[in-house]
């Protein structure tokens, strides 16, 4: 069986998982609906694939521009078994009754709020729980991140408490009208929205979040202090563990990699994707052990760490894997994360 | 009494506290030493200030310039009272030799490590332990912003705990060498070296940092997470109590001030200094209590923070005030810190 | 006599500009003109500015802050002599109709299309032009800029032809939302509408500019190459011209400015203004002469450089000095924009 | 016949070039030498690229890593027809004796004088002028953009005078310690020494260059008036010739990319290499004519753009290909630039 997977809203998000169904032995990407025409439609078109117009986009736009178009959003919803809605951030609620009346199936970004669908999704944390859903939403960047540290984490030793401090990207490398240029900007709620965030997914777990927008386009950076419930043996065995689960890449220390910056130059040389970094980032030498509490840093890509959970949940929603582990080797594979390709 | 106060190292430290040493009623400036003639020399040669050759300093490079000097620092340490050793980190330590040798006492920054001096200062904080003393260490920018913070919590309620995130400058602003441009780099000392820091004033206090540092020259943010011991009546006492504290300065929400681009706006307006905010700045809308924690922001201006503190330990050796508050009031009326003037 | 002064539109230029007047011996400020209150609308309430609401600003919104208003912009205008608009680019247009309904003189910002006034303005070019004019426009910052340096080589050398490149500033300091944080956004109108605006000034000159974004908040820089019509001596000769001019400000290779950060420093320690820089600053090391050809930087601090500008303009208009050069002398000592004063 | 090709120095440039040398079906790679183990080094050995110790570095260093090494850069050089020196700047030179004594072929960066060479190289422009020599330069990334940018322009309508401001980036995205992170630099060289390194492949062009440092990491941008001998038909006539060369992309105005932000998310969709834009980046609303004055602003990938140069570079010292256009051909081929693939 292969799904046929549309992909409503091609922007950050949305033309890295069209790339990414395309990689998939079980999917087939039907196609992807954009409102506008700009240099990310026209590649979507040298690629081949079947554009279709969004909301109130016009024909004429994209016939001015020469990008041939395949139809409504409308029209492409009907060839798809799901739609993943990457759709500007409210709008996918809105969109979320035409997925019903056209009965198909949608997974939703983290820039919805929960109850638009059925359960809120990590791969590494509760696979399971999305088996055979109809509408599954993908949590946020940052919130992914947390999840599967807290998958990581909780199962071998508990976690009694979590502060997190999540230093946030200001805008996304091509977001050109977006700031600070210079200065840091606090989120005045307190704690912030990320960790009952988290609660969607682990819904018992003590996470406290606050939060300050940095002028830089690469990564989020999260600064952990958990207060676990038994006391792992020592430092190593928590960097072992993190080293040995997928969706996690640690940098030891003589690889010389300072900060977000080397993080990034490392997905360069990679080249995974658009030089996409799709695990949590940690360093080995910013991990450490104090009796029952863990200090991590990690850093988070936030264009497109979510976009092997989107596959996942597709996976899911339609079992077409036994389980969350064999799902995560088959996107990973098919992504080329680990290991490495000549770019 | 008028103490000769004498200021080796002209940087941002140096020159600010030159400046703040001028205003005060009941201290004088006998000079400041500086290494090579650039335009900061300029300017305290234009302000008067007699200027001494530093270090390895060549009088022919500030002939070459036109500018006066009247010795080499050794000559203005022979003038003075005291000194205030606002040379580059590391260096304080190797002049101690120097002022004890001349029998003056001296003043130390944060760069330095605690035992260069008697005792670490912070004028909230403990005053007292620096009076009559030789060889005083004014600790750095952000331990005397944890270190005020402390001192207003504890009496009051007391801590439990304190878990904290710095988020650092990664340059002043006239460092142009520094970096990063676009990136975030933690610091891979877990806990960071400021907890510690901080404990050289409060020794019992429980208090944990990390420390990341981002892309913006103006101020370091903190995120702080207090659990204090006994329970404040709401989030409105301990907001109140932060402003009615000198050397705090809690912006309403209706200000407008998003981060720390507009609090150096408004210091800006204010005219203190070089747009100098010597005052750790709150936002009222960025307090919060959740039982018997308390979450707060704090921006805290790395240029100029310690250089009131600095004032005030002189008066403290000296003996010139009765006691801290006497001070800490003397300094803030002297450098203009509250209420505003004509910039 | 003393002018009477109000200024519509409180944000960077207008509160400047506020007090600039204030300093002046010839001028009585009147009163600011503000829609909303926020932490400006505090400060100009601790300098006892009277506030008045402007545009569709509401009094609730003042009371709730607890800063007493004297009545709206209209009240304001009824008691001015001349009003200086600045407010947002293109309402000053709007704005007109009230100036002219209410019989005062008004100065326009150079946001303003050029026909809003009688005569687009600066000082060192054309002050004589604005004697008893109603309506006066001072052109923007990278105007005046270019303006200034025109003033400078026209009459000595006369000008062949001008390419310059405007490096602009992205956003102003405290402009948090506005970016790119990271890259280079080109101007594509071509040749930029700069070399127009000069125009409005000096109609014969032949001058052509193109301009870029980037990614800083201090201050623009033009990178001039001018074609004089007879060469200078040598390029010290151009070198002193610059030097012995008002409203412009040398720095010597000595002094260790490398670029815009430390303009800004030594604005920061001279203590003009909000660590003001309103002279054109250039470099004697970035100065060059081939043939007839004179190279030049000038950094140009878009926030202060029009504000002795404003001033000349009103002491124009109201005839209140013989001739340009002493009203500028006037503005500038009042200023205290040479020399040094304690920061 | 396929040449082997050997890398001394494993950065920005070398690594990109080992990557290129890869594609090619007329060379092989031999090895690439490195001074010390860092995650660019594991990157390497993941590839299966032979790793050889540069300079002073140390076996034990990389035995440490777990990096198997091949011995030391002297016996790479042994084993390859030509060497690609991509060391930092200067090092070129000394290292030009060992290839020498080794009689192998190099390749120098234009980090090195050009008289290190026999010629300096730009594909467009000169490939003849390199064929069978024994070393050859390939000039810098700004010289080299602006070496295509006359070779478009000369023989057509030929160069009159052209003047450009070369706007830089401060630092490559993974050198975090490099700044300025706030504000602008001058280079202090009038004319700048672009200017002349042009003519080291187009001796009679005149042409003269003045830069300035901004802080952003991405790209280069270079502001161009160039006054033809001749007028082209019209402005579509220009655009025209530069869209259908190879080596240079031409984004339409439809296409809605602001700045470089965007050129590099361009970059990022199509995959060459690391997110590469290898040639000159040109926008259709971003060229004018004015009589015979071509006004065009041009985006340069300074990571990126000197890779295919080395690549034909080589081809013409072993006489590979007939001639630079087929050369080129091959080059852009392997490497995929024109075109979309899945990133």
């Amino acid at each position: 069986m292969s799904v046929k997977v549309a992909i409503n809203g091609y922007g950050t998000i949305g033309k890295r998982v069209a790339d990414a169904v395309r990689r998939q032995p079980d999917m087939t990407l039907v196609g992807v609906a954009k409102r506008r025409p700009n240099y990310e439609a026209l590649h979507a078109a040298h690629l081949g694939y079947p554009i279709f117009i969004a909301g109130d986009g016009k024909k004429a736009d994209f016939d001015a521009a020469g990008l041939r178009t395949a139809g409504t959003s409308r029209d492409m919803i009907a060839l798809a078994d799901v739609v993943v809605d990457a759709s500007p951030d409210k709008t996918g609620r809105e969109n979320a009754a035409l997925y019903q009346a056209a009965k198909v199936k949608a997974i939703f970004q983290g820039g919805e709020k929960a109850d638009v669908a059925e359960v809120s999704f990590n791969a590494l944390a509760n696979y399971s729980r999305a088996k055979g859903k109809e509408r599954v939403r993908v949590v946020s960047c940052n919130t992914t991140g947390l999840a599967r540290a807290a998958a990581v984490l909780t199962p071998r030793w508990g976690i009694e408490s979590w502060e997190a401090t999540i230093v946030r990207r200001a805008a996304d490398p091509a977001e050109t009208g977006r700031g600070p240029i210079n200065g840091i900007v606090p989120v005045f709620t307190l704690p912030s929205h990320h960790g009952p965030d988290v609660k969607t997914i682990f819904p018992d777990l003590s996470i406290r979040t606050a939060a300050v927008v940095v002028p830089t386009t690469l990564m989020h950076v999260h600064v952990n202090r958990v207060r676990l419930r038994r006391p792992p043996r020592d430092k190593d065995e928590v960097i072992d563990v993190f080293r040995q689960t997928p969706r996690f890449h640690v940098f030891e220390a003589w690889e010389g990699v300072d900060g977000t910056p080397q993080v990034m130059e490392y997905a360069r040389d990679r080249g995974v994707g658009r030089n996409d970094m799709m695990e949590n980032a940690l360093w080995a030498n910013g991990i450490e052990l104090v009796e029952r509490d863990v200090f991590f840093f990690q850093a988070i890509h936030q264009e497109s760490i979510v976009v092997p959970e989107n596959i996942d949940a597709i996976r899911a929603m339609f079992d077409l894997a036994p389980d969350g582990p064999s799902s995560i080797a088959m996107t990973d594979k098919a992504l080329k994360i680990e290991g490495a390709s000549l770019p």
